[in-house]
């Protein structure tokens, strides 16, 4: 099995009632990356500027993650910089400088051809989908995050896409916008309809839900009583459940169910620390002692 | 067992994007005692006004719900009007009419005082406490809801009922407002110390956490399709899980995650429906099957 991932890396300028960071290495594909590595090799493809040094590349640089698909542009590199509110509910964006992403025409290496499992990040439909063509065979599973800006800006691009997507992976808002409905099990009826037959719907520090035609499935977020920075906690949980799923080889009712909590596990580590910082130093006996805690916060007998 | 509820019986006029009713019985108390009717014996304790009719009367009138706390006195029924927005997440309250409230003092029938489980609804505290103070026996389990106007005006008389407190039900604001720390999981830390062991955190279509010194318990809200009022969610939840906690004579940690379970399950039955109408026309069979569903909805093995 093998994960292919592709969106934006970055560095960040992240502020929280923690804490402030000037520059820290982000973006989708590196949380994504980071939490997946802990179950299945993962390929980044994403571009980088000249700014990426060896210090930068070494965080990403693991055993299993192959950094083959990792293009150098000349310019600078994608730059985020956001403010947490005291509570941590609302962030404001303070800058985005796309620089060399804003050019990104993600170009597979051969040997990524053979990808399994896909994982298209937050960017240009178009560019989604270009990643698919490049794949030889058909994959086991693709995933696919958007975002209001797409579902504003590119909606047929945005459906044409979904219609070769098995999983997508939004948040609640982003659900009813896609579907024009407020309700969630409706609207997610209504994406079974555009091609994905899984909804995955990260809610947050509320946990998230799966709607599958067959099934619900539904995780609370774990109760922590530190969050640092919330930044990439949804792509943090899209690497752990994509991780799992790859890892676990078959796609069903019991790896989906799984995927949700490797899932919720990994966001939960990554919104512990700054930036990054929470997923590079953990293990599979920390991830499966979170996810035993996991199972003692919901379980129950009638 | 027997249970005792304090609290409103009003009229309601209630808006929301599935209707409208310009009068419908509703009030705390009448939620709770219906929802936890299912479970076991009720004894209300409440005021109504003149206007309150046989056939209002009738709803309440079940064979498991002790209608003799019931108080009559000169003057309106308690009076309330809101409206909630197109996506129900927001309400205008449009009037509050207290009328007979304004002067209620809870008096317990003697057959109420040796009443075994007690759930103090949202009134003043000190009324709160006037009513454990008319129990004759220790009761087993003191559960309290309260709101940010309670938690505002009269802080020394909540703290001091709280002080005799096992359980307190309430949201996740009126927790951070309480205890003054935004993280729930610290939050309910700071509750431990001013009385009660387990505190119930309701937090409406996200679900509900309960936090206990010796562990934690998390259940989602049960993604419903049709959600026609939201009215009364919170209380009904109360008499789910005060009922059942009452009916299985026990408190342990198996019991209160079930009570969890319970309470949610009422809390989708009642909003699916307009005013008290969800929970008039339930049995144990389907209370049963939905509470199957919850345990299909978050199960997991690893």
């Amino acid at each position: 099995m093998s994960l292919l991932v592709v969106g934006s890396v970055a560095f960040d300028a992240i502020e929280t009632p923690h804490g402030k960071v000037e520059r820290t290495l982000g973006g989708a594909a590196s949380y994504f990356a980071l939490a997946a590595s802990y179950f299945t090799r993962v390929r980044v493809v994403a571009v980088v500027g000249e700014d990426f040094t060896a210090p930068d590349e070494a965080v990403l640089r693991r055993s299993r993650i192959d950094l083959s698909g990792l293009e150098r542009a000349c310019g600078k590199t994608f730059f985020w910089s956001g403010r947490y509110s005291p509570n941590m509910n609302e962030r404001t964006t303070l800058a985005t400088e796309l620089n060399v992403f804003a050019d990104f025409r993600p170009t597979l290496p051969d040997a990524y051809c053979d990808s399994s499992h896909i994982f298209l990040g937050n960017i240009d439909p178009s560019l989604q989908r270009s990643v698919l063509e490049q794949v030889r065979s058909k994959p086991r599973a693709v995933g696919l995050d958007t975002m209001n800006y797409w579902i504003e800006r590119t909606p047929a691009e945005l459906r044409e896409t979904l219609r070769h997507t098995q999983i997508l992976m939004i948040n609640d808002d982003e659900t009813r916008q896609l579907t024009g409905e407020h309700n969630l099990m409706r609207a997610a009826k209504r994406v079974f309809r555009m091609g994905p037959g899984t909804v995955v719907i990260k809610r947050g520090e509320h946990g998230a839900l799966l709607v599958h035609d067959k099934f619900l499935f539904s995780i609370p977020a774990f109760p922590l009583e530190e969050v640092h920075d919330p930044t990439g906690a949804g792509d943090s949980f899209a690497g752990g459940f994509m991780g799992y799923l790859a890892s676990a080889g078959c796609i069903n009712q019991q790896t989906l169910r799984r995927a949700m909590v490797y899932g919720s596990v990994l966001g939960g580590f990554a919104v512990e620390r700054f930036g990054v910082e929470g997923l590079t130093r953990l293990t599979r006996a920390k991830i499966n002692a979170r996810a035993r805690r996991f199972s003692r916060l919901t379980s129950f007998t009638l």
